[in-house]
């Protein structure tokens, strides 16, 4: 019994660790964090319909399809789920996903509300983790100091942030990213609880 | 909103941890390292009815009481839960862990599982976690090791071992101490993704 229970445990396959929140908020550095400091974590590599920057990686940073590729794939289901976002498509390969779990890897994904909520349904067991700024005013600062969008883009997504947040309580987790090194320790405090967690199924 | 969110988060009472699993898995050597450890997190001190040894201090150790004064203080509703052993009454004060709560401090408490089912019946939101030995032969070892127990006690201890990991669906987390070490970052990690959860409620 106390083999069978701890073999269970340690063999079982790997969780499904869903990272939302407001753009800006830094969920990028907390998951790059995480991934240097947990031997158990991988990102998967999303599909985007998106023109590749010079300094991305075929494979690595993103699998570059075109739109039609895409809406080709979206029919034959091959996406746990995807996005329209900005007239750019962004999907998660289904099988991607399995075949890390598979090899007992939890697998991070970075995607919005709306997308966590549906891989919930699909993938019950899934942690979702929400990562929200200290305040709005230093969300604003972030958004502000990256210098990488216009006046009225920092101002969508600012109320964007407020809608997201506005649902925070279908999340599973609330990560406060006031000082990234205390981030990245809270996410993998919440990705080691869960390898512990007794399911009722087994 | 925001505010709000991470206010509720931080003034938010304890939470109440149940730690058990077999006699001899090193239970209280894995609390004293978490509370050497974690500076949010306290042990509710309990009553007990059996003699006060000589190393042990009243009030810091366990409240010594005599069976007539327990007796009336379970009729007076004072134990969250409590459990009679090998002919003595062991109890947790209600008031003594809405006490550590109130402050938000989250509360050890090391009782067996009868008494674990017992708390989480009565406090919904209690975490419980089981501690088991990587093997019976360990626990076996173990339990021969600390020179405390006759023969006939612990081949006693080692079925009611087998008992209680019976149960052990029944539970939330599971943490296997095959190393002290290893075992405390576990249970603190447990500790704080536990704090950042996000309650239904809420």
């Amino acid at each position: 019994m106390l083999d069978e229970v701890i073999g269970k445990m340690q063999n079982r396959q790997g969780r499904l660790i869903v990272i939302s929140g407001p753009s800006g908020v830094g969920k990028g550095t907390v998951l790059r964090g995480l991934l240097a400091a947990d031997v158990g974590t991988r990102r998967c590599v999303t599909c985007t319909t998106r023109e590749r920057t010079d300094d991305e990686v075929e494979g690595k940073d993103y699998f570059f399809l075109s739109e039609q590729e895409f809406r080709s794939r979206i029919d034959q289901g091959f996406f746990l789920e995807f996005a329209h976002v900005h007239l750019n498509f962004y999907g998660t390969p289904l099988a991607g996903v399995q075949e890390l779990r598979d090899q007992g890897l939890d697998v991070l994904l970075e995607i919005d509300v709306q997308g966590g909520l549906t891989v919930k349904g699909k993938v019950p067991d899934a942690v979702l983790v929400f990562i929200v700024p200290p305040s709005y005013a230093e969300l604003e600062r972030r958004l502000r100091d990256r210098k990488r969008d216009s006046e009225e883009s920092i101002l969508k997504r600012l109320e964007n942030a407020r809608g997201e947040i506005q649902q925070i309580s279908r999340y599973e987790y609330l990560v406060v990213n006031d000082e990234i090194e205390s981030a990245v320790e809270r996410l993998h405090a919440i990705v080691i609880a869960e390898r512990l967690r007794i399911t009722k199924a087994e």
